[in-house]
């Protein structure tokens, strides 16, 4: 009843392409040689083999077209995408799938499901493309009915205002299929999150996604005009505004409401023309401090490039081939309009100033000709290599590596101590737990006044222990971010998974106005129960 | 008790800038000529000759060194600085003026402060200039007490951040005194609202206001890195963050919450390095539509320059000496880092190629040398000319002018025909009641997805009948820009002046939650009462 081309029960992406016997074979065995550890890879999960309970609930006759009972769909739904999830869904631990999946292709639909769910106290979990990492999608416990709102037939962009630049678009659809609705016109919303192929507009919006241009409006809060969005008491509709100082911003508490205040069924989404003119430039700075220090002086100039991504040592080498010393500034320019090679002329005498190193002719400038940019292919390509990425660790589930990542935002100020708490810290926890293991950053965004740091670590852990495992690390790593200042999540929202971090960051008496706005909304409690505050 | 240097109790500014008895003949001379109407102007009003009732209630002890029944005191916060405000005041009308004027010198005292009024059922009006233009300070009637609370002592710059560019501010800082703090430093806010001389951070927070930078990060929302208030629940404080994707955002229910859910006593605020390199330039278009269309296709390149004003044919003819069919676009770049010659370039590029005409020489470029950039003065004289002109009107209170300005924004698409509507609808009204008067349009503040327009509207009105006229000419203006689809304010609030348009713009689940997040903050209902909802 979902899409044609089935989705994989516990891998990224879909059915088609989960990892063949051979390809874990041949990744186990790589393992073995890095971790000097054998590892006999468990058999994929299948659904004939997974068990879930009996659906305990029905949906009433008008709902029964739009609703699935199906085992798959069912098992499809009951889990996101983080670490955990695929290791839970790949041990086929379904345990609390949700009992039917609803499929609306209509507000009035979507209207139908939520107020059956309220009058009758089921929880209700909005799900748009499901590549949630922080338990944003994952049913919770103690409710008598759990309906998994299912939001990708609301896939259409609708309309296209040419001369304001904006569109209004349904907040099911996914990355791809808005991307390629708006490029007839010549238009992208050009917001390209590392879960694109498989999250929503609306996912979205409501939590707060970061794409991957690095400065100036990043984050999706930008782009929204208007929102509207289905509660149990009604609907919620801003009024389509390119500024507005009416009061609090009411698209603002709709913004980050990670499915709690209601469901989204549209917005009007400011788009741009498609870039015609890139120029691309990699800088290497001798340590990790100097090329903080000169990412700084670059963003603070306000150039606002579409990139301006730091790798330390650790990931330079890797991705790049650096000497392990040396970190690497990204820096790229797009424009629809404006030639670029004057703007990355400037950016990189700064960083050249503040101790960066690259030769005149590795600056790369696409002056509207579609000369490639950037050494070892263009914007395009890495963002396709962007994409991919988490492909590559579904041939890892299940094989004892415990490799995730983190994501947090600092001032500048405070970051060296901040970035060695966290390094300390989860060497520590990797070395109690693993015996050792890996620790890496990047900045995959930078404002004006401090980085967001994206950590990747990885470490061996025991097969079959590695959900405990994991757990101890994600405390540890957590404990360390919001002990240090940061803010415990940038881009990846705070689900059910960062509560108690969430918790201790926002202001006390912002959750009590946040529930009592929640309350006015949904009154009974049915939405996304569990996520930012307790039902 | 207030500051040494005296408040006017009815006109913009110090008493001892009021106009003198000449100055007005003056002016009713000028109007008699322009409006064929002879007018004596009416006495000045002077505290002595004011009636206010008794005081209704007395501070406690633990207050009273804090609190003032001064007259003078009372009388110079019963008022905000509107139209009606000037024009109530000048005719001695203080009949709601608060019972007594708090000035708190701390937070502790802030907090003592609310709590007496929470405790006692009075209504707490939190005042940092006064300048508000829509009742955002005006006590409200039906209060057996109230208490303005003047936050002006609470006016230090209290820590600098270098590296995140970043400072800490008390929230009752009025805007001179914060730059003159910010500039030893090399540092400025860069934030120039009109009412920059009597308007402080903690007002600007609260009702989103706009500086007069014209693209890109224009509201005060964009400066925000993390805010305390008070409430009388407690503290509200947010983490000192560069971004985040934790939530809705708490800042942004703060920020426009115009004194309703507590009083904000300090921000981190983010700042900038004073601009050294400048560009200008003003580029003449044929008509209205064509410095429109040309406006757009400026901003939607996203060079973000810092001043992007067109002004309308008859503004153009007044400001400028144009021949009263051109419009005119003024186009600034500033930078601290950066030479802004490149990107006036562009700028001017795409706006000749929509048909703008500037000879090369007028293309003005300070290389960081200080040559004044603009014809007939720089940017830094604009700003002056620009924070002197409500003074300009002290002359003209209580003459029978009607002069007044509202502002707005709106999508491109719909601008034609709602500045269409807009333009009708202040004619009839204009013609109706003043037998004629002129209405005029500039943007001050251009996004990509449309513009925020800022009209000025004059009429000749009957001394002594201004304000029911003005009410009149209000609500034609305000109907006209809500039913074209504008906002009821781009960056003046709400107050209680808006109510009604308001109420009908915003969701009305978004009025529901935010009572209820009101509730939780402030049970008594004793903040700000009236302002943007009902008690």
């Amino acid at each position: 009843m979902g899409t044609t081309a089935r989705r994989s029960i516990w891998a990224w992406g879909l059915e088609s392409e989960e990892p063949s016997k051979a390809d874990r074979k041949a990744e186990a065995k790589r393992m073995a040689e890095e971790y000097g550890t054998v590892v006999d890879p468990p058999p994929l999960p299948t659904i004939d083999r997974v068990d879930i309970r009996a659906p305990r609930i029905q949906a009433p006759d008008a709902l029964a077209t739009i609703c699935s009972h199906d085992k798959h769909d069912r098992a499809a739904h009951a889990y996101g995408r983080s670490y955990p999830d695929k290791l839970r869904a790949f041990q086929g631990d379904f345990r609390n799938a949700p009992d039917l999946v609803a499929y609306p292709s209509s507000e009035a639909e979507v209207t139908a499901v939520l107020e059956w769910c309220s009058d009758n106290g089921y929880a209700a979990i909005p799900y748009g493309g499901g590549s949630s990492v922080v338990d944003g999608v994952n049913p919770p416990e103690g409710y008598d009915g759990i309906v998994t709102i299912d939001l990708t037939r609301l896939d259409q962009v609708l309309e296209i205002d040419e001369s304001s630049r904006a569109a209004r678009i349904q907040a099911g659809v996914l990355g791809p299929a808005l991307e390629a609705q708006l490029k007839p016109h010549g238009y992208t919303l050009r917001h390209f999150p590392q879960s694109f192929e498989f999250s929503s507009l609306g996912g979205w919006i409501v939590t707060r996604s970061g794409g991957h241009y690095a400065t100036n409006h990043t984050h999706i809060d930008d782009f929204v005009e208007s929102v509207r969005m289905v509660t149990p008491r009604g609907v919620w509709e801003s009024r389509r505004l390119p500024g507005s100082g009416a009061g609090p911003s009411p698209d603002r508490l709709v913004i980050g409401s990670e499915g709690i205040l209601g469901i989204v069924t549209e917005a009007w989404m400011r788009i741009q023309k498609r870039p015609r003119f890139r120029a691309s430039a990699g800088v290497r700075f001798p340590d990790w401090a100097a090329g903080y220090e000169g990412t700084r002086q670059v963003v603070q100039a306000k150039l606002w490039p579409a990139n301006l991504r730091l790798l330390d040592p650790a990931e330079a080498q890797k991705g790049s081939g650096l000497d392990g010393k040396q970190s690497l500034l990204i820096i790229g320019f797009e424009s629809a309009e404006v030639p670029q090679g004057a703007f990355i002329q400037e950016a990189v005498a700064i960083a050249r100033a503040a101790g960066g190193q690259i030769d005149d002719d590795a600056i790369v400038v696409d002056d509207g000709t579609g000369k490639p940019t950037g050494r070892g292919g263009n914007v395009g390509a890495w963002r396709d290599w962007f994409i991919r990425a988490p492909y590559a660790k579904n041939t890892q589930v299940g094989l004892g590596l415990i490799a995730d990542t983190f994501e947090t935002a600092i001032t500048w100020d405070r970051f060296p101590e901040f970035d060695a708490a966290v390094r300390t810290a989860m060497t520590d926890i990797l070395q109690r737990v693993c015996g050792g293991g890996e620790i890496a950053c990047r900045f995959t965004h930078v404002y004006p006044d401090g980085p967001a740091p994206y950590y990747t670590y990885a470490g061996f852990g025991t097969p079959g222990a590695e959900l405990e495992q994991w757990n101890m690390i994600k405390a540890a790593g957590s404990d360390a971010v919001m002990n240090a200042g940061g803010t415990i999540t940038h881009h990846h929202a705070v689900g059910r998974m960062h509560r108690p971090w969430y918790d201790a960051q926002r202001p006390d008496l912002f959750a009590g106005a946040l529930r009592e706005a929640k309350r006015s909304l949904d009154p009974n409690g049915v939405l996304n129960p569990g996520v930012l505050i307790d039902p």
